[in-house]
């Protein structure tokens, strides 16, 4: 029996343990992958506040891990497929164990989005990818597409042009959301191409990628773009399956919370990605994780 | 004309400013005593993540200002007496100037809050202090109180200790809010005494501080303490009465958002202590600095 089961180890979970650990609760963090989630997916980070010369996220995450472990919070891998409660005792279940608290927090971040075209499903892992750092450097001195518009797309792109000889950026709208130290950094690479107000049709080849049929949005064209590799950063879907019919949920499977991070369970908390917000970033996913252990310890001691 | 003028160099201001600046804002922080805040009163952080062995938080806000200034954005010490507004344009008074802009954020932090006894007034800076990093030293071999509860009280109780010959901590609860991890610490130290559910009536002295007399609040007794210096940490208030009549703000004085940190004037947002909140830490005050901008820049550049 713990004080404190925390859902998951990226940085939301890792704060949110952090927290629990100086606040005296007996808690445990269970993870399914890898510590770390999501970001360590990306090579650096330019934008957590205290790192003036960015920092590769291993690194960032390594120094997390350290500070959790610290302050007496173990992380165990297990993945979690189960909770069930009532108003006293929690019940998390991993594939092998059950495990009970008073309270639980659910950090359990998100996954890539698939683009969902045809081909798809057909070539991931040959030629299709939604990693650049795992799979950039096999793709050295060919031509490749990123897919998407966002930041994440635009890192990956000025990343991935390190290896390719030649990066597409394949993108439905003409103008960039988010950063535009970002946008500006891409248009000076050489490498780098815009292919704007275009969407992916159709993904083809025979044993690996080849070629990806894309549709021009405006004048409904359609070209062919041959290149060997296509990195697809369309946005995320939460890692929220496990909760269906358990807590309440927005249209896209996020968790909605109040801004004190109470979901709709009595004791069940959540933070970063996989939580319905504005914006997900490395340091507001960690702002998420020590305000839900603040309200985590104050339904398990409220201070009388 | 700015796009975007953020009031307050604290972590929300320099995390909203890194943000602002890397979504290619032309952005102005203005700061009107020193660029950190509140943290700064405190000589080391612990539970920002990231930093394992914790960091003195004089190194930490250095880092997030050079990680603001490569970004291009400007920090200029002046201090905000008024805003004025409409729908598209703010207006930004310091003494000697005024400023434009399209947005602002306001990140003005808070300050100490007063004990509000009889005495105070008159001994501040004559034995009464509410900053232990700046005044310890001062008190070196002396008996000392520390005032209050909470984390802050704990945390500068310890590290008074490293001075004073003794240090009483006087607080009106028997129970601590707050993090267990102190408290353990605090009752490992052979110089601190604690002094429960007790209050401050009053701070005498002649020139200096000599004496505080308590009352315990379950007896009702008064008594006596000799003591040289006198550290008050009984919560904060917001700086916020530039805004008064501007801006929607809490009986306290705290400003009122939405979830994605609007206030009720069109075209400001609010993040970090000066804000409603559940808890106010130098991590949910850099997750609030990003969301602020983000907010910011949807406000003046929305995506079409």
């Amino acid at each position: 029996m713990y004080e404190l089961i925390i859902v998951g180890a990226g940085p939301a979970g890792l704060t949110a343990g952090l927290y629990a650990g100086r606040y005296g609760l007996s808690t445990l963090i269970l993870e399914k992958a890898v510590v770390g989630g999501q970001i360590i997916l990306s090579e650096k980070i330019e934008n957590f506040p205290g790192f003036p010369a960015g920092i590769e996220t291993n690194a960032l995450i390594e120094k997390m891990r350290k500070q959790v472990e610290n302050v007496g919070v173990k992380i165990l891998m297990q993945e979690v497929v189960k909770i069930e409660f009532d108003n006293t005792l929690k019940k998390v279940f991993s594939p092998e164990e059950v495990f009970f608290a008073k309270a639980v927090i659910v950090a359990s971040g998100a996954s890539a989005r698939n683009l969902g075209v045809k081909g798809e499903d057909k070539f991931i892992g040959r030629g299709i990818s939604y990693c650049a750092t795992c799979d950039g450097p096999l793709f050295k001195n060919k031509e490749i597409c990123v897919v998407g518009g966002g930041d994440r797309a635009l890192e990956e792109a000025i990343f991935l042009s390190r290896y390719a000889k030649k990066v597409y950026i394949i993108h439905r709208r003409s103008e960039f959301r988010g950063s535009h130290i970002l946008e500006e950094e891409a248009k000076r690479s050489k490498k780098i191409n815009f292919v704007l107000d275009s969407v992916v049709e159709e993904i083809m080849g025979e044993d690996r990628v080849s070629t990806v049929k894309i549709k021009n949005v405006k004048t409904h064209a359609s070209t062919s773009l041959n290149c060997e590799g296509v990195f697809i950063f369309v946005g995320i879907q939460p890692n929220t399956t496990f909760l269906k019919t358990t807590l309440n949920l927005d249209k896209d499977g996020f968790i909605i919370t109040d801004e004190n991070l109470k979901t709709s369970a009595e004791g069940i908390f959540a933070a970063g990605d996989c939580r319905a917000a504005i914006l997900r970033q490395v340091v507001t996913a960690c702002g998420d994780g020590a305000i839900a252990a603040h309200s985590a310890h104050q339904y398990i001691a409220p201070y009388k």
